[in-house]
């Protein structure tokens, strides 16, 4: 269909992006800073994109992109919230950016995050819809991807590109590192060890990491522009979600709700609209909570030692 | 005082301010892309600020600043507004930003502008406080210092770096380039010819750039953070500005007021709160507009055989 390039294909949701686009027919050209098993049917370039601005220009220049997708970023567990980091990838998102329309490229897409919205307005206003409101996000992350996203969709429309940022929200699945949540119930309670909660009341939206990345797929093939929640729709407390996954190993006592504090931090509900991926994008997720949870459980069975 | 590096020293404000900083006792560094008759009194450090990020780390811990005054940006007249550029110099602010913190910097002092306001606001609200609406500038320059401005701010507060920008609003002087209103209108009458202009109802603040500079120095040394009006508080029609030029040249015959289109771009008024800046800096202007402006078309007097 069209040559792209995907940036964090070595990450969490871009490892199963690849495979989506590949499927679409698309010639997928990786940038990463350090080759994993290549899958022969992409093509992997070696950049730094934080350190080798410099190589950038004429690494676009030889590709030649019809489209881009932007998922790399840092987002070490626990510290990637306020990391200064985050100001590193957003000088590196605009050069990015820049050499890609010199060398002629059309879409833009960039990983968003529901961090972008207001934490207070979620707790009281339901469903965010991409719509978002002056100084809203709270941590250093989610202001640095709101003020990108600002950014470049200003200098978009002035250089005709046709640019999308899919708002991710909450996911799981495969490959998951430890810190995160789904991960370490399932870890834990295969191991048939405690696993320690807050009190579990926040309400969240969670969806399938490999749903999300088909989202990332059919949403860069779209003429969206704009925000777009990457999401399922529908929240619930975390208790509910790890009461299926307590109930699908048969381990459901070992979880000890209430064990860990509450954060300040962190918002009591976090719900999207999923109105733009519904009906704009026309993406419906393959799992639900339920066939997602299973499947990622079963993933870990096959890969716990492997991946411990 | 202290040791401190400025960028974009070589600039219409830069080369003033270098004086009121040595003159204030600090160990002035200047970081340019290319070397102009360098003042004794200050070490000047050539960096493409642009494209040799590799090498700002070295050169930060290497000159250990206390204090960083970043001038250095793409104002090219015309076409800066909305400039890609703009994009670049967001990331190599940040870039900059984050060598300096990481060599143990502690004030961080920016130039803003009167963009980053709401020009529609400007028309209706009377002079701009620091206060700021969300979506308000309206071209991609105006946005881009707004946003580094807020990013800067945010991450600053983590890392307990001291912060200010300095919001520019209208200025002229010695060494103006072509293409802006003052310059133009001066070089035009002291050569006889005829200076087309627009009507001229435009009510905007104007302020020498001696004082701009004088007051960014103030600036650097107060302990004040966030936005501060750099302006004379006080705005006026373009008209009456030309008017002054005209009767001290003596020839004000060669307006022709109208002969130029109002443009759809710029703001109707653009005037300034100085509360900040009179009270918290305690910065009063050497110049008003008469002593100022008289001051200009002396030095085109002396100045405009070499400077045209």
């Amino acid at each position: 269909m069209a040559r792209l390039i995907i940036t964090g294909s070595n990450g969490f949701i871009g490892r199963h992006v690849v495979r989506h686009l590949v499927a679409r027919g698309h010639e997928v050209h990786c940038v990463n800073r350090s080759y994993i098993d290549n899958d022969s049917a992409i093509t992997c370039h070696r950049l730094n994109l934080l350190t080798q601005t410099d190589f950038l220009g004429g690494l676009m220049k030889e590709i030649q992109p019809h489209n881009l997708l932007h998922l790399a970023w840092s987002v070490e567990p626990g510290t990637f919230w306020n990391s200064r980091k985050n100001l590193d990838w957003i000088a590196a998102t605009l050069n990015l950016y820049r050499a890609f329309v010199a060398a002629g490229g059309k879409r833009f897409v960039l990983a968003g995050t529901s961090a972008e919205y207001g934490w207070s307005e979620a707790n009281t206003t339901g469903p965010m819809d991409e719509i978002i409101s002056e100084k809203a996000p709270k941590t250093l992350y989610g202001k640095s991807k709101y003020t990108l996203f600002n950014i470049l969709t200003s200098a978009a429309s002035l250089d005709n590109i046709s640019l999308a940022s899919g708002r991710i929200f909450f996911l799981y699945g495969p490959h998951e590192k430890p810190g995160r949540l789904v991960r370490d119930a399932i870890v834990n309670l295969l191991q048939n060890k405690i696993m320690e909660t807050t009190l579990g009341t926040q309400s969240y939206d969670f969806m399938h990491v490999d749903d999300v990345a088909a989202a990332f797929a059919a949403l860069l093939d779209s003429p969206a522009i704009g925000a777009v929640n990457i999401a399922s729709g529908v929240d619930q407390p975390l208790t509910e979600i790890l009461q299926i996954i307590g109930n699908q190993i048969g381990r459901a006592d070992l979880f000890q709700f209430g064990a860990r504090p509450m954060s300040n931090d962190t918002p009591d509900r976090l719900a999207a609209s999923v109105k733009r991926l519904n009906n704009e994008i026309q993406f419906k997720p393959r799992f639900d909570l339920e066939s997602g949870l299973l499947d990622t459980i079963n993933w870990w069975k096959k890969n716990l030692e492997q991946n411990l």
